[in-house]
């Protein structure tokens, strides 16, 4: 039999031990032995709960408990989060995670802790839920290089713009609706200025390239200045708007980001509405491959720590390294050598971006006295300066190229 | 160094060595140690090969060299695959393949030999060719029980059918297309009678079921019959036809079927177009997920049988099974029974339709004189009961729902 501790009583805890008591059976045939819930470390007091014994505030009860061969970190935040990783892994217990703010922030050093202590550190739930998304990248295309990610990654947002996109909602409605529904905070910065999908892209990145992304190092921007306007311009060329974390890894270098795209509909990820996520994934043998399902959710989530806590209590003597080591010099790429196709919304009059770009492919306008046309495939940095010359920009984004 | 033998060079095997060779030093990490390919073994001579000290025609060679610990068997064909594949399982190797006939029929033996010798015998490429599949639903929905698989498994057929719905071109000139493009057989009945796909959700059943599921108790109808007419009304429903390898997991019992389905454009699966794969899996605590890509063609194919040479060579002491058992009593249920939704097109009036469906839903026909209509959900043996006291049916076609 194999003991675990659970470490955060919230959604994604609570959904653990539901799924671990509900598909006990089930689960007990995938692991070769029963997987039970023996602590339940949590500041707060469930005494109602049926198997209130579980619970204890005293962390010291799980890392001193030698017969706790697995502990499941579902607490948030990094602070105790980060300490309580390191202590247990350093007792040689596997531990499995959805804190996706751990994972990007001290992946790097906790998987050096896990790999020295010939333990396992999981965290399969911090990017895309219920997805099958780590494993299937670095086991199931592990023949391939990945050249490229672009991910759907945010749930929350994903609602916000397809409210946009199909009830014509504005954007502080369609949040306002977001929030009603529980999909959104109410402090909901996080996710509309697009950190949570930076922190999930920069360890999507730093698994493909074998090295630790900072998600510090990554241009965000978020979705606040998505306006209907956009998203008319964008269904009139026949496109949809996504908040979208993109990586390019080449020769040992990679570019990110994370903004608000423009998606021909004939991309599959245009088609990934509501909060549901999914990822894109180029390998150089494969070509490109989508995984695609609820990115969020007490019992997705859940799914997708307790395969990791099934993995770890089967692999317990012989650890599985899901790795990535410290880049020794910048690795970060300035995404403004990126060549791209922009689409931009002007005041200034046709003329002056024919000056600029003679090959601009004009859009017709929606908004009055607007001119709307798509860049040729320049520079960012190219684009931009020409930008300046135009003047009187209202709005750009740029076409995501899969 | 860990030492490959590839038995068979046509597509598959070409592009297992050229993996081998391209991505090799990235796949000495993901390893853990170089994969070299120490036999190429084919029938045929292949003396202008830059390696052709590699090949051999002599099966023994590999059977007997102790410093071969992973034999990737992608010849296809029933024999000698299987005769090879046992004896190589019976001599500790792991084995890895792509071959979905030998799975499908013999896969239950195999991997029962794998087990007794502690070995692997694995088979990712066996469906959806480079995505990722038999491992995401084996390890990353391990907490999960299945209850619902509904697949676009076939390339070719789908190539036909996007042909027939976007280019508006016939049965018989796609098929020729995709024949001429080389994604169709000469003979293409394995394709587009629905064979192929009637193994892939027999592996699918069987992982999910975790018993054997035998193909040839799977009810399998082809796309031969489908008309343009077909897709033209699913068209005007906002729909569109697919090949759908379909399979229902419920209290040990598993209903399986392949047929062309109606699929609503909201649904993912109906934007999976050309020679693309795509499957939905259906897990009791994540909900739906999806997987797409390439599920044919020579380097994605390849690349999933050399994810499994890797994970087989990080393995090699400490096998992982991915099984399934002989079921014990008939698990099959009747698809007759299933509740489902139809489309149906009569040559019969409206009037004769409203007498056995007073609730059905009828679409404008596009076709003179014909009568088209949506049953109410209903068991198949019902509804068909019903259509036979209609009488002149032209065509009918199954709703999916996920």
């Amino acid at each position: 039999m194999a003991n675990v501790a659970v470490m955060g009583f919230g959604t994604v805890g609570s959904g653990v031990y539901e799924i671990l008591k509900q598909n006990a059976e089930h689960i007990a045939g995938k692991a070769g032995e029963e997987v039970k819930v023996k602590y339940i470390l949590d500041i707060r007091d469930f005494d109602d709960h049926p198997e209130k014994q579980l619970f204890t505030k005293n962390f010291a009860d799980i890392a001193g408990d030698a017969s706790v061969s697995t502990v499941v970190e579902v607490m948030g935040g990094l602070h105790p989060a980060y300490e309580y990783t390191k202590e247990l892994l350093e007792n040689g217990k596997s531990v499995i995670t959805s804190n996706k703010e751990l994972v990007a922030t001290h992946g790097t050093e906790l998987l050096e802790i896990a790999e020295k202590h010939n333990t396992n550190y999981f965290f399969e739930a911090s990017v895309g839920g219920g997805i099958p998304i780590i494993r299937p990248m670095h086991q199931c295309l592990a023949a391939n290089e990945i050249e490229k990610i672009a991910g759907i990654l945010n749930g929350t947002t994903n609602y916000i713009l397809t409210q946009m996109i199909e009830k014509g909602k504005s954007f502080g409605d369609a949040l306002t609706d977001a929030q009603n529904k529980g999909y959104a905070e109410r402090n909901p910065a996080a996710d509309v200025e697009g950190h949570d999908a930076c922190r999930k892209i920069a360890i999507l990145a730093s698994l493909a390239s074998g090295k630790f992304v900072d998600y510090k190092d990554i241009p965000t921007e978020g979705i606040t200045e998505i306006t209907l306007e956009d998203v008319r311009y964008a269904d009139s060329m026949d496109c949809v708007v996504k908040l979208i974390g993109y990586a390019e890894i080449s020769g040992g270098k990679v570019m990110a980001r994370v903004c608000p795209m423009i998606i021909p509909r004939t991309v599959p990820l245009s088609d990934v509405d509501d909060v549901f996520n999914a990822i894109m994934i180029h390998g150089n043998m494969v070509g490109d491959v989508m995984m695609y399902g609820r990115g969020a959710g007490m019992l997705p989530t859940a799914s997708a720590v307790v395969a990791d806590v099934i993995d770890a209590v089967k692999h317990s003597n012989v650890p599985k390294h899901l790795t990535w080591t410290a880049a020794e010099e910048n690795i970060m790429l300035d995404g403004d050598e990126k060549q791209t196709v922009m689409f931009i919304r002007t005041l200034a009059g046709a003329d002056a971006v024919r000056r600029e770009f003679a090959d601009a492919e004009f859009v017709d306008n929606i908004v009055d006295e607007e001119t709307a046309f798509l860049t040729p495939k320049l520079s960012e940095k190219e684009i931009r300066s020409r930008l300046d010359k135009i003047g009187d920009i209202v709005s750009g984004l740029r076409v995501l190229e899969i």
